[in-house]
Parts: C-alpha cells; structure tokens; sequence
C-alpha cells in the first residue's frame, strides 16, 4: 500500500542482497523510520520489541531471519539454533512457528551448499503468497462491499477494529484488504477506526495506514461504535482474527466480543477476514478452549504519545495506586458473526461453512 | 467519602463564611489541589473548566454561586444577571439550571434583606438533599449487593463505567454509593473500573476515589468488560445515569451501552442508581428522543497524564491527518436493564416501576 504516494511492503529484501528492511512499527504514527536488519539478532530484536507485528509479518520476518542466521554459517547445529531463537522471540505465535519449521523442512532436503539461497527463496516465496492470499481475501470482501453499497445507494460506513492493516502483513492485510480494493474500486467508503485501547493499534497504525492511502476516516474511541450503530451510521463491520475456530468463533484483539453484539443488535453485518491458516481445526468452543494471553499492567496504566515539543513519550493516566488488568484478546461466538472473509471465498461461520472452503481440513 | 483517612466532600463552605472550597477535578489523580472559590467568576470558572462536574455537584456548586454573586449587591436586576451567568456555564446541564431557579424562588417570597442569608442557608440544604438522596441510593443497593453476596458466598466482582462517584456528587456517588456502602459493610468486594476513554474519568476519578477509600479494584481498558463477564469474573454491573426516560431507557457515558448487551449475554445483572431527578418523565424512546452531545475531537486524539518527569501533559496518540468523532452520551435500552436503584428504592426498568416509586410524577 501507499506511503507518501509511493508502494511498500511492511518487510522487503535490501538492495545490498544481504539483509532486509522493514518499518519499524514501533515508531508509527509519529515518524516513518526505516530499519536495516542484518543479522538473526537484529530480526529477533525487531520480532521481541515489536517494531514487526502481526501473525503473517512475524512469520515472514523469521523466515528471512533464518536466512541471515545461515550467512554466518551452515550447518545443522547452527540451524537448529537459529530455529530455537527465533521461536523464542514470541513463543505464543503459531505462525512464527510455522514459518520457521517450514523454511527448515524446505532445507532439509538440499546439501546445505545450497541452504543459504533456498532460505532466501522460500522466505521471498512465504511473503509473496501471503500478499496474494491478502490480496484474494480483498477480491471477495470486496464483493460484499460492491453488494452493501448496491443496496445503500449512498456512501458506506464500515467499522473496525485493532489493526488488521497491510502492516500487520506483508501487504494489503486481512480486515483491510477489502476496504483497501473497494477504495480502489472507487466505491465511496469511510471507515470508522477504533482507537483499540490498551495498545491504541487503530489510533497509531490502522489510522495511519487509512491516511497514507487516502481513505476517509475517523478515530472513534473503543466505546463510541455502539452509539454509532444504534443510529446507523455503521454498514459493516470488518475485523481481522488471530485464531478461529472449527465452528466459527473468532479469537481477536480485545473488545471485539462487544462490537459483535452492537452490530447483532442493530441488525449489522458483521464479519472476520482471516487467511485459512488462522483456522484451528481442533477447536470447536473458542471461549472455553483459547486461553487468553494476560500482558502487562503497564499498558494499560500508560499511554505513549507525542508531546507538544514533539518529543514521543509515555504518560501515566491512573493514581499510584491502582493496579491494572489487562486481558489481550476476546472470543467472539460464531453466532454473532455474520461470516468469514477467507482467501477461498466468504463462508458461513460455522462448520459447515468452513468445510466447505477448506475441504481438506475437514473431519 | 474517605481522602488520605480524612472525610471530605467534593464541595464545602469554607471556614472564612465568606467562600467556598473544592476539590479541583482536573489535577486528579495526580495532586489533590483545594480551591477556594470567592466570587460569581469563581464559580462559573471552576463549572466552565469542568474543575466541578457531575450534574447534582454543579447544582450544589451554582447554588452556592448565586449567594456568592450576592455578595456583591442583592437586588433583583443583579439576581437576574447572576442567574443568567451560571446556567449560562454548561448550558445543557438540566440541574445546573434547576439548582438556581429553586433558590432564585426561595428568594423571590423574602425582602432583600434576607437574600444573603437565604441563599447560603438554601444551597447548604441542596447539598444536604443531595448527601442524603446518595446515601439513601446506598442503602438500597447494599441490599441488592448483600442478596448477590449471598447467593454467591465468595467476594464480588462489580464493574462500573465512568464516574459516578462521589466526586460527581456532593457525597458518595449515585453508582458508587452501593458499593461504599457494601464495603464499609465488610461485605468482601472487587471493583472492575473501566477506563472510560476519551476523558477517562474512571481512571482519573473513579479510581481515584476507590484508591483513597481502600477499595479493591483493578483499572481495565473498555474493551475488557465483555471478555471478563464471559469468563464469570463480573457478578454485578452498576453505572450511572445521566438522564433517564419515563419508560427506563438510560443515557450515560459512551460506552455504557456495550457493557449493558455483554451483561445481557452473559447473564450478569445490571443496575443503573440514579436519583428520580434523573428521570425525564416526558421521554418514552431514549434513543430516538434524547439528542447526544457531540464533543471536540481534541478529547479523543489527545490524552492527559503525567510523564516520567511528573508533568501532566497531553500527548497525542493518532496521525496528525487523522480527525476524530466524539460522541459523550450513549442510550442503553430498558430491555437491557436489570433495574434502576433509586432514593426510593429499586424498580423495574419500565414505566410500570417508575410509576410505583414515583406516583406523583406518573401520568
């Protein structure tokens, strides 16, 4: 997507050959900061602090990782440790996982003479289908914007929430993509972005991804899409998933559970744009089966943000003396979403619905 | 209420008998600043600046206002203009005006001679009214909080939205007043305090008051309610209201809406302790009829807080393109409202429950 008029990707091979660039996330919306990474250290660091997030951009991000661990050297016991690295860096991150075992299963079958560009290959590969499965979920949820906005006559407002942008992939994203291709499409839209407190995502990066691009939008704060939908000012509902289940329930950031049941209320549509990889086919109830990942106090307690002198800092917005919660995801029951938005097509969300799609998968 | 061991209210005429004193609002919670309030302008100031806020304490506060205006000079043309002044601060503020109209008629039987006095002696009982309304909201909820503590036999988790505390009173708070109530009580208790972005005066306020009572309560970001009721850490939701219809439709803060379907969802009672001046007994439909205050995006791009340094600063969160939408208020429908405690008791969200506490105001 656009950045100051000009094509980006969120992670891309430099022009030395011998290393990649990413932006450093860590830094939006405030100032657009360009890191070289050269070493497996440099891409653990940028995956454990967070200057690359989300579940597709860490996995291609470790895959090239693993690239630059071997041009130290290649052997299998240096493999198998730069492998531990980088699954240590976010151990709750299937994809990360995923990624790095296969980039490892693609050596594995090749003189390690030829690992160091078999490496590079398969994470160039990696990050590529992952910018066509965005670009496949963009194409359907399309669709479903083409038929809203058919029906409405009048320009769409869609509501989302966290980041689920082409910053959290390698390009287009997930919940994204389709605003992003009816953008395109010139279909007139407006997005409603949600501040997505604790870690503010959609004030700091969705936000800014939307201005880059030129796609109209606002900052609401988490509790105002209620409000908004009772008075109809919400078409749709778009957000992106960290895990699904076998039936449909949706595992994402925090808060989503409550705009699901705005929009069930008020009668709109809600859906979840996800690559099928994010399905776990062993889970069926997403509430009683997905432990959710309890951070840090502190996020919740402080807020980073720009100072008028300009300077970039962290405030306090609570007394000494109150601790601090801070659940990071919720589940949001199959029965509340109106569909799923996958790189196959849109289905159901339900067993059935996703059998369909994913034939394979299927018990 | 309870500041460093020692019992305050948020409003008090000062020792001097020529002022009054109050906590200002907008240092919490990071410095408890007392200010002393000597004339007309001082009033109005400290209401324009939302130093006091809450509906009963700026009644109290304009009150208390109009004697001070009288101060200067007690005659009708002044009275006129001092009236004028203060509902003039916050001109949708329904009490703010009510406060002053009733003493402006205790006036009007007396000879001017007696204004001074009458006056004084007139918002020292609105303060009194408004202590005693509060303790009485307590006392019934305490019995709603000692049934759901029984029925449980373990400590209770009560969430609450915003500031309905007594900082937004003149003592103990509408929404808090129950759970003051229940504490000093020794009955075994744990507040949830939502965060309430954009101003997030639960934060500032709410846990403010909570802290310096010796509540036990966590802070949680908006987003958090519906995860944790679905988990069964919520047993009670209590908030406040702002304006209440005749039918039991509740406007409060933004947000109180999302928390009132995921208590629907999940079983989870939820009150709102208003008092009957609350209840607008010519509004049936609150989401059709009440019309919501849209407020500056400032509110939603910047936040206040104090940096590492100990300056409170505001920094802003979002891209310097990025525009915000603000919206203060949402309706949470009666349907979605387990009951509304009251000065009189507790009732059913319906016309039906209104009319049996409040007879006098039934049609």
């Amino acid at each position: 997507m656009l950045v100051a008029g000009r094509p980006f990707r969120s992670i891309w091979p430099a022009e030395d050959g011998r290393s990649v660039e990413i932006i450093d996330q860590t830094r939006l919306p405030f100032e657009l900061v360009i890191t070289r990474l050269q070493t497996l250290e440099d891409v653990a660091h940028a995956i454990r602090d967070m200057q690359v997030r989300g579940a597709p951009l860490i996995g291609v991000a470790a895959a090239y990782g693993l690239w630059l661990g071997l041009r130290e050297r290649a052997d299998e016991r240096h493999l198998a440790r730069i492998a531990e690295t980088l699954i240590a860096c976010r151990p709750t991150a299937v994809n990360l996982r995923w990624a790095v075992e296969r980039v490892r299963a693609r050596l594995e079958v090749l003189p390690s003479s030829e690992w160091l560009e078999a490496a590079f290959t398969e994470a160039c590969r990696l990050a590529d289908e992952d910018v066509a499965t965005n670009a496949a979920i963009g194409r359907h949820g399309l669709a479903l914007i083409e038929d809203l906005y058919r029906q409405k006559g009048a320009p769409l407002n869609i509501l989302t929430h966290c980041n689920a942008g082409w910053l959290a992939t390698v390009d287009w994203g997930t919940a994204l993509a389709p605003i992003y291709a009816a953008f395109r499409a010139a279909i007139p839209l407006h997005v409603w972005v949600d501040e997505t407190r604790p870690r503010n995502q959609g004030a700091s990066l969705t936000a800014w991804e939307l201005a880059q691009e030129g796609v109209p939008h606002h900052l609401v704060a988490d509790n105002a899409g209620g409000h908004l939908m009772q008075h109809g000012q919400v078409d749709l509902c778009l957000v992106g998933s960290d895990r699904t289940t076998a039936e449909g329930d949706v595992c994402n950031k925090i808060g989503t559970y409550l705009k699901a049941l705005a929009a069930k209320d008020n009668n709109v549509p809600f859906y979840a744009a996800l690559p099928g990889s994010t399905v776990d086919w062993n889970l069926r109830d997403g509430i009683a089966e997905i432990p959710i990942e309890e951070r840090g106090e502190r996020e919740v307690l402080r807020i980073r943000g720009q100072a008028g002198d300009g300077r970039v800092v962290a405030v306090r917005i609570a007394p000494e003396e109150t601790p601090a919660c801070n659940p990071a995801f919720d589940v949001t029951p199959a029965r509340l979403v109106s569909g799923l938005i996958t790189e196959r097509g849109i289905c159901a969300a339900s067993r059935e619905g996703l059998r369909g799609l994913y034939p394979e998968n299927a018990k």
